[in-house]
């Protein structure tokens, strides 16, 4: 039985996740459940593609991917599960939520649109396909079930894709990202990597950013420890993208920064690294 | 082995949950443990009641319930232990979380009163039930104990009920119904279903909710898409029972509602559905 | 295959824990994984280690713990893995976390500093140890891998330890005893078990705690069924330490206490226990 890994946004404070595991389990009562995360927030769909892309490489292999971030639950979206040439599975749906994912494990060697109804639990919600459609669908792929089996067969080209947040290069030391999501300590996460933005820990570097799109100095730095409380950083965060933090503050609420927003680096020919302090002090050379 | 289905009022802030799940591979190493939800809230014991009555039907056959929402811990309030004519096995106080499950399993066929300390872990705390009595109680069941190893038999028929929330017929058109939560987006669950308030989607209806006490029109609706950002709507949860919401707006806020507040729901007789706009612009028909 | 008891601070906001599990289950399939919690907060490290060591009295036999606390993670803080006389393992951070739970385990039998690179996951984040470092050392182990092959021997004395927040004897009939952690209904944790300040149900006491740090006569009962409404009390919490708190009301706002502040409890000879009201009326004799 494959082991099932499950992403959602239903947040823990309800039964939402309990219900679809209780399923899965009367249907596969030997899986083991992974919990990716349940609290998929900032963007939303674009938002939870980038933590399940990510997520397949710490995962168990030959598993069944269950993704549940579905605002168009309830309206014509159709409801998928993806076999992957790795011989992963990819259950959710179409909104672009699961293609990143697919991509990293091998690409989609088949495609499904799950509309066989003898594998939905009825009544079948309106509002609440993980229980009653993605749920079961995931569980009977980690027994064993032929994806065949759980509806008709849909084209790949037609499926969904979210508009990639990929950073782009606007001149040879100009990178403009996106901001993906902002954590709970108020860090934003923006879409480009290290290799993305050509960075070098210590380089001398300014970003425009922010509701008064003002220009302000910063250095990207290999942890908080090489930064003083207060300072204006980028870090590499654990998915290897570049975080826009302050040190012991929140840059988010500093800078007024939301999901979605822009955020421009530009690489400085030469000079020492400057720093905006922005709690704790007055600006700083370091 | 049985596998548990765990549900309690504990939250995950604290290590309570992680303590009884501890205790319960110990004695049963080989159990599946699935977490219903630990932030049962509102009602307490009434909403607890409704949440684990509901999960039954998606639960994993054969199972093994254990439920603690228990205000009384500490007191003289029994612990109890029940089979089900269905074969499964529910734990936790007696004070009425248990029943409505129970019934839902095929009835009630023996019930004990937790009384055998040789099942119970040194030194059983004053205040923690769940650690000490309910959950080494559960994990016994789940090996395949006999239940009647765990105590003294008791009556059925001294069993504590909660007084259900059910909604009265106040006459051909109006029924009256109780908020049995409020969930965090400050959608307000009623204790009756489509079927009980007769309703039909896109029914003129109007309510009687709320501080003022006033009455409003409402629409039922089959999902938000079919209703306009701040329209108040009846829609079905994922329970089946009706959702007093707004479209993207709070209507526990908006109508200062609460759990145990009474709704009154009014069936027009005709004329196309009015529904009150609480947020983003002025009231409208639809 | 061993279980794995995780402890961490990650939250369950993201998808630190779920990363974490999704490699130990990719090293160890069959492993059952454990949260004890991940919501460790207030003293931090010291709070960890209290509610670590707290939890092996409760976790399965043979157990491996991953226990992640790590403020100093991308410092030259070690990584560790302990093998105990009673033949558990406790994996994380050289920073006191994991030594008292070793000794109530049986003691240390032997150490590593996991610096061999062939079990950690490349590339190693500077900021997430828990993912890369952490849980593939534990989750080998779970396997059955000799804690030797995770790198090289470590010197018992040479690990770091936490400075005990043990209560301390003042006098005869008073005791100094140290706010372990603040949980979210404002009870404030002492670092004193009942045996520790020689304390007794009923007994007439009086503190000296808070801002003003002034003195409030109190007493200890066994639940807060044994108090009224606003009432300061010292009641046993789930680890048998004494918990500083208002029945219905919230201790530590009411007092102004925090994590790390000291309290001095001070027994009186004679006289009927008094107790402070702190909301729902004036002061009272009970």
């Amino acid at each position: 039985v494959h082991p099932i890994c499950f992403l959602s946004d239903y947040g823990l404070a309800d039964d939402f996740v309990g219900l679809c595991k209780g399923m899965m389990l009367r249907i596969a009562p030997k899986a083991t459940i992974v919990d990716i995360t349940h609290e998929v927030s900032g963007f939303g769909v674009e938002a939870g593609a980038e933590i399940l892309e990510h997520a397949t490489r710490y995962m168990p292999n030959d598993a069944v991917y269950l993704a549940v971030v579905d605002p168009g639950v309830g309206t014509e979206r159709r409801a998928l599960a993806l076999q992957t040439a790795s011989e992963n599975f990819l259950v959710g749906p179409d909104n672009g939520l699961l293609v990143p994912a697919a991509e990293s494990l091998g690409g989609v060697a088949a495609v499904v649109s799950l509309t066989n109804d003898d594998y939905h639990i009825q009544p079948v919600s309106s509002t609440f396909h993980g229980r009653d459609i993605f749920a079961p669908a995931a569980a009977h792929l980690a027994t064993g079930l032929d994806l065949r089996r759980l509806g008709e067969p849909a084209d790949l080209a037609s499926l969904v894709r979210v508009e990639s947040p990929a950073p782009k290069k606007e001149g040879p030391d100009t990178v403009m990202a996106t901001i993906i999501g902002v954590d709970r300590y108020g860090n934003a996460r923006l879409s480009a990597t290290e290799e993305e933005a050509s960075l070098e820990f210590g380089a001398p570097l300014k970003i425009e950013a922010g509701e008064g799109g003002g220009e302000m100095p910063i250095r990207y730095v290999e942890t908080f420890g090489h930064s003083k409380v207060g300072d204006l950083v980028l870090v590499p965060d654990s998915h290897q993208r570049l975080s826009l933090s302050v040190n012991q503050g929140n840059a988010s609420r500093a800078l007024g920064l939301k999901a979605g927003d822009r955020v421009r680096l530009i690489l400085l020919k030469n000079g020492p690294g400057r720093t905006a302090r922005l709690e704790g002090g007055p600006d700083a050379s370091s």
